[in-house]
């Protein structure tokens, strides 16, 4: 029997993100003992008994001892304080990577706290997820046939981001690594940018008047639209903290686009409408024949 | 056996929306003779062997003869011209009735073509689809318990209303009356403004840099956001036409408060952004509730 390719791993946060990894990499026999921690001991009590971790402990501190390969799923806002907690006492060969959706402010906290173990830092961001949350909604399958980005700095070490890299493929993911910068301006458009365009419509319908009524004409294409303001408030407060710089180059892009789209309304100008649906449809159309090619 | 309600329809437009009321009128046995009517003869011939229709004609004016209910589905742009060719041909006791996304410029044209056949005419909205199209995408349940407007005119008939509410009713629609202004100004909200806003992101995407690797990184709720942009381009732009002082109004509502938030994302308030993000949960929480009720 070959040894599994983390003899032991930590991970801090044990919720969906987190949970579905390491489910994923005991599937494969890819990992040894997983130590769990969190502030919520029921939530690691549950996690324990699910058997996505075999030991769990509440102090980041203590949870990296003797650790290969500590995962970081925690908040986008809590990630500074775990560096900050797990700095001093990382095994020197430990390798860290965490999971957040806005790489610039991790990287800056990592910068900030982790020292000279910023070459052991290994910024990931797994393009996954569902609505619901929480480790029991996790389940090993969760990255199959996903993205994964990785944005390792010049200083990290190669060999930390192949651990990584192996980890996430272990779990089914396609992984590719490109620059802080880039990651964030392309999650910004893809992903950050809808989430406030849907949180934004059904807020502002939700203070006209006839509010109610408003809703109750409403159809299948509205609930589709607006499936991801369902997603957690918090989270995604985080995430447009995190990531506001390259949000707010891609809310005044849109918004450019959009006052251009209204004047064609406004002049009636159909062939500008229909030049610009036509050119939409096809570039969903060749989206989603990417996504199952 | 009891006459049924309708003895004889005509239906011009077959396709997905005037084919499934049909077929719901046939299967509940509330409908006798049903005509077709449309300039593409193969497409007639279809709906005639799938049974959606009994004979065809491609004159609108032959279309009504003897008929008790004028179903008009045919696309926006070409109401006019299809009240303008029937008008001296309806039996005296014919009612008339549409299926238009946008009452005003319906209602518009039927002012302006109807003459004193105004009173016959009811202006009517199944706020129903799929994003398929053509009488092949025909079902009978489509409309079950759906909504479906109808806007009658100072000058519509009883009679005419009831008819055309009960032959509704019979397919299993919720039928609401309301008036055309404020018709058009919730339609304008709950289903222009999103479908502008959605074809107008994928639009916007598709012409930034990098933009085959923008959609690469794109995930299932980007897939659900935009699914609306797969709807039909001309259907949607003379939607856009029809509607546009509504849709105006909704885009320049829709994009102050849009500014509002992203002021919000660039001075970092996140206790502002949290607040929008939850009452925008809340309030899609509140749509969900109504629509399973």
């Amino acid at each position: 029997m070959t040894a599994p390719l983390i003899p032991r791993l930590s991970v801090i946060g044990v919720g969906l993100i987190g949970g579905s990894w390491v489910r994923a990499l005991r599937l494969a026999g890819q990992v040894g003992h997983v130590v769990g921690c969190g502030r919520n001991e029921d939530n690691l009590k549950r996690a324990q008994q699910l058997g996505v971790i075999d030991s769990y402990v509440t102090d980041p501190a203590l949870a990296v001892v003797d650790a290969d390969l500590v995962v970081v799923a925690v908040p986008l806002g809590s990630i500074g304080a775990v560096f900050e907690r797990i700095v001093g006492h990382l095994p020197a060969a430990a390798v860290v990577t965490d999971v957040g959706s806005a790489k610039g402010a991790v990287v800056a906290e990592a910068r900030s706290k982790l020292g000279e173990r910023l070459a052991d830092f290994v910024p990931g961001h797994p393009i996954a997820g569902t609505e619901k949350s929480g480790v029991e909604a996790s389940f090993p399958d969760l990255y199959r046939g996903r993205r994964v980005i990785l944005t390792p700095l010049d200083e990290t070490r190669s060999e930390a981001v192949e651990l990584v890299r192996r980890a996430w493929q272990v779990a089914g993911a396609m992984v590719s690594t490109m620059s802080v910068a880039h990651h964030d301006e392309v999650l910004a458009a893809t992903s950050h940018l809808p989430h406030v365009l849907a949180y934004g419509l059904v807020d502002s319908l939700s203070r006209w008047t006839d509010r109610e009524e408003i809703f109750q004409y409403a159809a299948g294409g509205f609930r589709d639209f607006t499936r991801i303001a369902s997603s957690d408030p918090v989270m995604w407060r985080d995430i447009c903290l995190a990531n506001h710089e390259a949000l707010v180059d891609a809310l005044e892009r849109y918004s450019a686009d959009l006052d251009a789209l209204t004047e064609a309304v406004r002049q009636r100008d159909g062939e500008r409408l229909e030049a610009v649906f036509r050119n939409a449809r096809q570039a969903r159309e060749r989206f989603l024949a990417m996504l199952e090619g």
